[in-house]
């Protein structure tokens, strides 16, 4: 699959390849440049930075809505990128968008999301790339804005540069336009989970477990993600690879632990 | 599940409740206090921070070598982690600790690794945790050193505490005890990947794919836990749920996105 056109852009998510926001961010950006689109053939929200290295991979044609081709695969989001970027576009892709996914993406939902980390696993090839949420749940949710704003975004990101090993991952509000009270960029915020879990009985009495349903509470700081949409504003963080928690650094060095006793683990 | 020990420690892993390191190290720790084990039913490496929400979890008790019991999952790392904590313990968990992983989770391994991602659901839950390796992939891997450090660092985190949504995460060269020339405090280094898929043509005539099988590239910066183990050290890296760029805060502030007009995205 190659194109004459000279921006490649490399659409992809979580929600799966028949997902009404895939398409929504497909036909923003198709005035951008090649749009190549390659996504999971079936929802694969929650999935983390998870990638199939134990099975096969497939790829399957599929006919988009708007008759043009796109890939469905059995993989999860970061594969679709790696099958992309290294089988499927065929040259060298200058965008990677993610997106645009049904529901938020906030704060400590970042590490369990398949949608961000299909941008992180461009961003680790060295590829611009971001993640878009409408940050709902609802039935009803309106992809319309997040799509105009993810072609003003991939514009500019076509243009400047981002720092290394950062990706951007931008949540939108489910509001109409005239609603949203402004653009935030943001850091990271928390969003705690009460953790919940329902344990049922099948019908042939064995247990089993549902996870999920619980509740996310939002520490509202000023300057956060979680905030930022709160306020209905669109929150557009940068995300970096390296996870070092630097302030523990030097605590961590007054615990002792490199003084070890190399010999004292000798067999 | 209860226990009338005072310390309550779950260990889990992405290997698989029959793993070799997952006994290794529920035998170190049993000095502890009580040790539960709740593991995948299979190998689940590269599961990345996966939680399922989309089908039921069950939970399966597992004779372990010991002759103790354990509890093997079908879910993910993460999924454990809230089976063991919210359910199957029933008491306060002090301590997780995930591994000990055969093969290495440094530098951009993070975000792929089960075995680390199992220590950041517990850390998002408040509880200490960390995850350990042994950096090798090699077939006659010995479990013996990692086990003792994680014996003295198990006590160390139950003395000390961690700073707020911070994990460590451990990786111990596989080398006998008299060739490891220390313990170094790290932070996450730089593994790059070459990005390799392999295309395939089945029995029948169509095509598969297989990622995996690249070489990483190691940029061996001093202070990294890449630089630490290819020096024969034990690196320990503080690990932080935050993953904000925030050296790109303020050059993407720069760049205008916040002066996105709101009614040029009007219908």
């Amino acid at each position: 699959m190659t194109s004459r056109k000279a921006v490649n852009i490399l659409i992809t998510n979580d929600d799966g390849i028949y997902a009404e926001g895939l398409f929504a961010l497909k036909s923003a950006l198709d005035s951008v440049g090649a749009v190549h689109v390659v996504a999971p053939d079936r929802p694969r929200s929650a999935s983390g930075h998870s990638i199939t290295l134990h099975k096969p991979l497939r790829l399957s044609k599929v006919r988009l809505p708007d008759g043009s081709q796109g890939y469905a695969t059995n993989g999860t989001p970061s594969d679709c990128v790696s099958l992309a970027v290294l089988d499927v576009i065929g040259e060298k892709v200058d965008l990677v968008v993610s997106g645009i996914n049904w529901g938020p993406n906030l704060g400590w939902d970042l590490t369990y999301s398949g949608t961000v980390s299909a941008a992180m696993e461009a961003a680790i090839m060295g590829i611009p790339a971001f993640a878009v949420s409408v940050a709902s749940y609802a039935e009803d949710v309106s992809f319309d804005y997040a799509a105009r704003f993810s072609l003003f975004l991939a514009r500019l990101l076509l243009k400047h540069r981002l720092p290394p090993d950062t990706l951007l991952n931008v949540n939108v509000p489910n509001q109409p336009a005239d609603h949203i009270r402004g653009i935030e960029i943001t850091r990271q915020g928390k969003r705690r989970y009460t953790g919940k879990i329902e344990k049922r009985v099948d019908p042939s009495g064995r247990t089993y477990y549902w996870l999920g349903g619980d509740t996310a509470i939002d520490e509202l700081e000023e300057g956060t993600d979680v905030r930022a949409v709160a306020d209905d504003k669109v929150s557009v963080t940068p995300v970096h690879l390296d996870l070092t928690g630097y302030s523990a650094l030097e605590q961590l060095r007054t615990w002792g632990i490199e003084e070890f006793e190399i010999g004292s683990a000798a067999p």
